[in-house]
């Protein structure tokens, strides 16, 4: 199962409010440059008032929560796996990554990967990196399904059984659509419930369904 | 389903570490007095050194995660939730609970509840509450099945299948074997799979399954 994360809620504090006081307060008690912080609604909310797109903004916790339940899989159902920014980078994550269960310290490595374009920055073969790919360029070797409470419904065997030429994108952003870049590149939109879920629940229910394929669980 | 988190690696900062200079430096960094902080390994690391039990102790995010993967469920699945800690204490926590997403609110409404016993601290509903129970006195009410890899090999099918009388409980600690109030307290031990799972993944796989035999999973 290839795996990634679309419209990721994952950026550093953009230019127009790095000047803001409730940006450059927090900064201070950090004792962090305000420029290679990552956006955080729960600590930028006042300062992201006047940001475009801000519903889908600074929320780099569901990154995280993400990662979280799907990095730690047993080793046969996990592929490749992407994260999607909102402003349309690619990073590629190692499947064995043992991301940071801390959210402080993943915020730290998220920072230290937008800063310098790979973590641990000095490495040759790093854990998580920006690529030089675009979602359209990834598509020359990947189909793209997207799951989104939108899309046609099917069963989660279906999706458990797409193959290793297709990418399950999942949306990790708080509100509002998907983007019209991913809108363009997808394939296919699945729907796997008629409830609207959080993107860690996706990844949860559509991992257990394939390991109980797999035979992983004795359901 | 009913849950109970064992053993739970949360607590505030014991007394004996209160003067420890990791302490003291963390707090006025974060201007908090260190007597109501939560321990939190990441934090207080070399301060832990000479605690007893130190490889269980100082892991809110194990709380955290497995609460985010409960709260956030269909409510038809959802029954009682408490929290056991590692020095006893019974919390109830309603299954209503918009638990907080960023751990940072998360780990000051933990401190809150540990410092006045309920959040919010002036409500006559709170969410959360610490009881006057027992892990023992709770066992006149419910018999408890606790998930353990060293338990009997059963389905999901018979754990969601348990009833209401039941509470399935899952360790929510790092490393170590469980209490010896939990052994004693607990009717049986089931394994659902051959692996070491952590905290979340258990409750992920077995909501997973609660959800397909309830028909709000199209398998």
């Amino acid at each position: 199962m290839n795996l990634i994360l679309l419209d990721s809620s994952l950026e550093l504090i953009p230019k127009e409010i790095l000047s803001h006081p409730a940006v450059i307060v927090n900064a201070k008690k950090r004792e962090k440059d305000p420029r290679y912080m990552i956006l955080d609604k729960s600590l930028h909310y006042s300062a992201m008032a006047k940001l475009k797109d801000k519903e889908k903004r600074g929320r780099p916790d569901i990154v995280h929560l993400s990662l979280l339940n799907f990095l730690y899989l047993e080793d046969e159902i996990k592929g490749e796996v992407f994260i999607h920014t909102i402003d349309g980078k690619i990073i590629s994550v190692r499947n064995d990554t043992r991301i940071p269960k801390n959210y402080e310290r993943f915020v730290s490595l998220m920072e230290q990967l937008l800063r310098y374009g790979k973590v641990p920055v000095d490495s040759d073969k790093p854990f998580m990196e920006i690529t030089s790919e675009s979602l359209g360029s990834l598509k020359k070797k990947y189909k793209l399904a997207v799951l989104s409470e939108n899309g046609e419904k099917v069963s989660l065997k279906k999706i458990c059984e797409l193959g290793e030429n297709w990418l399950i994108g999942v949306g990790a952003f708080p509100h509002g659509d998907f983007s019209e870049e991913v809108k363009v590149n997808a394939d296919v939109f699945y729907s796997i419930t008629d409830r609207v879920l959080e993107a860690h629940q996706v990844i949860c229910r559509l991992s257990s369904a394939c390991l109980l394929f797999l035979g992983f669980l004795r359901i």
